[in-house]
């Protein structure tokens, strides 16, 4: 029983700590950290049988080289668009958004019968591999405010999470390279977000998810100039609210509630998402 | 930071086959088996510091053990107001949605700090304790079409789900005791419930699961007139659906699609639920 489309939903995901943990086997490699999903997500179109198969992000022609792999472990040929209004490249895990998204409505279109696993394990392998990111599938799989406790694909990882939602507004100010910073030494980085995660695994709040996320991005030496502007005027702006972080990888400053618009920001809005990636009507 | 309520929506959730796996410890225990998550579900409003505390079910003062169990736990007093459509005590997993919704509203009336997977291990100890389940916390805490892997609490448990979603109609005739099978002996109900995880692992289709799950119902000796009568009507009145399958435990039979409508009966109408449970505005 195959159909002609299917089309999945991720939402997208700003990540406030990690540490990079490289494996041999992508299934094994991945990130310890915490984040928010969002609202603000992707849909990823699948069609089947077009000859020859094309991707397109936002109606443009586009190659995603983690969306090719996801397709060639499933067997599968079709068309993949991917629309998102989410800023390409600023940390919000498009690139993963798409895999994961891609995997889930190829399967539904092939009828391959894999199970939901299975398919974030097909993701996050193709996430690993290219090196556009280390653990936005298997956040984005579960939802809610993920706490990645242990790192790898389903099976070999272990996810938590923050009881919690809110809203949340953030300000991209371009594009950063995830590929570029993860090719660096993370030993610093790791420490640092090691040291995150402990203080979160502690006390599992929204409130110290973002002071958390401030400290990592000092200590691993990772804020830009317009972000760590940002992040002082929503401090001057809200007394002792969450404050803001900046969103790993990218040139992106997020905050709980009403934070940027307080500090004179003219932010996208959204919420945390309830649910992780699932397949949608098509 | 504590508020004065918290409510919590917990999906509603039919299992098609089991096996029981008690264990000394209530978080290793539980169940390995499948089922479907439900947006037919359990509202959970839990309001701060009311003397003496109360429950009501449905606006009615009622004593759910496992909700006592939890708020004690978690050290909480309150009400707990729980609201629903679905039938009480026919295999929907209604106490475990109790308890799983009194740990999120309770942890955060009063700020407690637990994670996600702390408040489901709770309630899940709660369940098991009290014998009116071993399942449903788990698999509500997901969503979607839940396989339960391995048995227990998270940490201990393991899950896995069907990447699709579809209508789900059903029809309750009646209660049945839940304490009152599993303490039975379950060696032969287990043998024919890890048959069917076997088939459903090895093709994760929600036919498969139908399919095994009306096996179940017979090598397991579960099926009651009404409900083996209702099966037959739906496979006489759809030529190769998936047809309809008995909710475990419960005088219960649901159907994919227009399954139990086709047939003449005026079932309750719902979809596959895309989150688990969640907190929801006040």
């Amino acid at each position: 029983m195959t159909r002609e489309r299917a089309t999945a939903f991720v939402p997208g995901h700003v990540t406030g700590f990690f540490s990079a943990h490289p494996a041999d086997s992508p299934a094994l490699a991945g990130s310890r950290g915490a984040g928010l999903t969002l609202t603000d997500g992707v849909d990823v179109r699948v069609t089947a049988g077009q000859r020859p198969p094309e991707q397109h992000l936002n109606g443009e022609p586009a190659t995603i080289a983690p969306v090719d792999d996801v397709l060639d472990t499933l067997g599968v040929d079709g068309t993949v668009a991917v629309e998102t209004d989410l800023p390409v490249g600023a940390g919000f895990g498009v690139s993963g958004a798409a895999a994961l998204g891609t995997a889930l409505a190829a399967n539904a279109v092939a009828d391959a019968g894999r199970s939901e696993n299975e398919l974030v394990r097909i993701a996050h392998e193709a996430e690993v591999e290219r090196g556009t990111g280390l653990g936005d599938v298997v956040a984005q799989a579960r939802g809610g405010a993920p706490i990645r406790v242990e790192p790898g694909a389903p099976g070999h990882g272990e996810l938590d999470g923050i009881p919690a939602r809110a809203r949340v507004e953030y300000v991209a100010f371009g594009e950063r390279s995830t590929e570029a910073v993860l090719a660096e030494d993370t030993t610093a980085l790791s420490a640092a977000g090691e040291r995150a995660l402990d203080r979160l695994r502690a006390d599992p709040r929204l409130s110290t998810l973002m002071d958390a996320s401030r400290t990592f991005a000092e200590d691993a030496d990772l804020l830009v100039p317009e972000v760590a502007d940002a992040i002082e005027a929503v401090d001057g702006a809200t007394d002792d609210g969450p404050g803001a972080a900046m969103a790993m990888l990218g040139r992106t400053v997020f905050a709980l509630g009403t934070g940027l618009s307080d500090a004179g920001y003219d932010p996208a809005v959204c919420h945390t998402h309830a649910a992780g990636a699932r397949l949608v009507e098509p």
